[in-house]
């Protein structure tokens, strides 16, 4: 949907207030043939209870058949289709780890990797070292490098993973990868590739000089390659194409910065769902727009651990009245992406959708389930960025188009 | 669909006959919690048992979460996409009191309203002052204003709302609003948007300059507001798109309008339901595309009257035999957009369609009503836009797509 029709239809209310509550992973599969989802198999009486007098759908985040990483596939609940605001991978490690990326800044991804005497790439992941290694490497590099006229900061993330900052003025990120992408090549110079990105790009190769002397006698970590030039970007912001006040409650720091990215508030956050629902009654009065994100559905997924994820469910179910009782205008209950355990990782299987809103031509099915969902009103396969729109109806905001 | 496919793809068959059986405003919902919506509640045996030889399915005018008006609404119906092929309110004003308005014509909407001794307007309504002062205040004006080589038309609409059309060579119509949609401003002048407006813009100014003069010494309504500049749009039509002969068959002038926009014919219609299918039996061998409007069911949703919308739709079943003795190979029966009675307004709600043909493959479902849609093969939440082309192949009227 065209962001400029919303914002032209927007008629100022702000009393009605929205919640979506996302559940990662949600989507699931059978165990077996016949058997049912995660999301079936759970006892789930607040829930069902609510479908009765709600919408239910399957949503896509990006297209049929794309599986969804986090950071697009919440874009999308959040009204922007993922395929036209695309965020660069050097933005999304940098909101991952809660680094505070200023506009402006160069972000990219790094691998720390082992190059034998001529310089070749021998291994891209050097052996895969641990996070305290690369924690160590990191500050020595940050001690070490010396570029006048920047700030260069490096960050751990994962194993042989980190994150390169580089601060400045008039820099751009449209570089080349240095990864080669395999072994027994030398890693690739780091080209600009238009005029704009010329300054950064010499500032990139000048890091990677000064990282491959400094470097030279650590092992197996002895050089690194960067992916993913990127920098924050510059879109619509949330509250200002929904005319919302939108505040984002999650744990983990990759979802809050994606919600940072359109926008939205969002406090470092509570450790257990309970403190998740103490946040969002504790600012309902400030804010009319509340993403509320539970993680370990997803996590639970990605382990294949059936039981655990449908008990995840189910602690979910039992938060449902309190989020009620605050008498939300519209409460959408979806996930990000499926994960199905039979599957161990996200997929692209279309994820059920409960549209609780208060002028809702309900479904009167009083299950939440894959295959419930499928006999809803929403229907099946639809855009999640379609999710914003319908919202912002339900919630009486929204003037008709067109005489 | 781009049009250009469906034109390329036209195999010239004349003889079957399509049926668009619009009722304004047919979607609705239950007046409570697990109650029956209007056309559920309806006794439509006719109707019903055309559902069972029938697809059906339920689609959106506009996009997800958006009211459709009337003029858009339509055009989608039409097979024009409403965000693609947008109409300026001054043409729709023109159309909705069937002025004749011609190619390079500069429609406006005008508000009578009030002005102090400095010009600054003190009430945007002039009081709403009724109807019959308009007629005598435009009628003064078209009488007195004079712009040499431009007739300027003055049209009293409802209330303190006129028409004003500007008839010239050479004229465009992007031009800035006079309306300063607030009291205690001046009108803003009319300014041109762009070089080809500045001619009409002129006008425009000299027109306002006399009409305050005019106007002068009359109380309540001393001075005009000016909104909407549009002239009627360059668009592909109707016949040459899809091949058809269409006849509009109508009761209000708005939609004899909009259909007359994309280059239907549409003589002033009848008054009654019975009179618009005979007219429709009349013309049968003269098109092979009926567009048909029903209009009360909207005006008793925006009443709120459920009973009396009910009863229209029953009306208008018990006229389907007529229409089906006539052997269309096509009856679309749909509506524009939703108009609840629970709202007493327009909606974003998908809206119940019965698409009969004699290649159907049939849903069997023996029920016209939201909940039996949301079950038909025609699928929720469509686009009505899509409609045309599946008319168009149910008439056997298009080749395959490649070889």
């Amino acid at each position: 949907m065209d962001f400029d029709v919303i914002k032209s239809l927007l008629n100022g209310r702000k009393e009605e207030k929205i919640v979506l509550l996302v559940l990662d992973g949600l989507g699931g599969l059978p165990m077996e043939e016949g058997g049912k989802t995660e999301l079936e198999a759970a006892q789930t009486p607040n829930l069902d209870a609510l479908a009765k007098k709600s919408m239910l759908g399957l949503q896509e985040g990006i297209r049929p058949g794309i599986t969804p990483g986090s950071g697009p596939a919440h874009l999308s609940l959040f009204g922007y289709d993922p395929l036209k605001y695309k965020v660069g991978r050097g933005v999304l490690s940098a909101l991952g780890i809660d680094f505070d990326l200023q506009k402006n800044d160069v972000a990219a991804r790094g691998n720390f990797c082992t190059v034998d005497g001529d310089g070749r790439v021998t291994d891209r992941r050097a052996g895969r070292i641990p996070t305290e290694i690369t924690e160590r490497l990191c500050k020595l590099l940050c001690d070490k490098v010396d570029i006048p006229g920047v700030e260069v900061f490096l960050e751990p993330v994962k194993e042989y993973r980190f994150l390169l900052v580089i601060r400045g003025e008039g820099l751009n990120a449209n570089i080349e990868e240095t990864d080669p992408l395999v072994t027994g090549e030398k890693p690739l110079p780091a080209q600009a590739l238009d005029d704009k990105s010329e300054k950064a790009a010499e500032i990139v190769q000048e890091f990677v000089r000064q990282a491959q002397e400094i470097l030279a006698d650590e092992s197996p970590a002895n050089m690194l390659l960067l992916r993913g030039f990127a920098q924050l970007p510059d879109w619509p912001m949330f509250p200002d194409v929904f005319g919302l006040d939108p505040l984002a409650i999650a744990m983990y720091p990759m979802y809050r910065g994606v919600a940072k990215l359109v926008g939205m508030d969002s406090p470092p956050a509570s450790d257990s769902y309970e403190a998740e629902i103490d946040m969002l009654e504790e600012k309902w009065d400030e804010y009319n727009f509340f993403f509320v994100h539970i993680k370990k559905t997803d996590s639970y997924g990605e382990d294949g651990n059936f039981d655990k994820k449908v008990h995840e469910i189910e602690k979910v179910d039992a938060l449902v009245p309190r989020i009620l009782a605050l008498d939300p205008s519209v409460l959408i209950i979806t996930g990000d992406h499926s994960t199905p355990c039979a599957m161990k990782y996200h997929s692209w299987h279309p994820v059920p959708v409960l549209f609780y809103g208060k002028t809702c031509r309900t479904d009167g099915i009083a299950e939440f389930g894959e295959r419930a969902c499928r006999q809803g009103g929403l229907g099946v396969r639809f855009p999640a960025y379609d999710l914003m729109a319908l919202a912002l109806a339900h919630a009486g905001r929204l003037e008709k188009f067109g005489a």
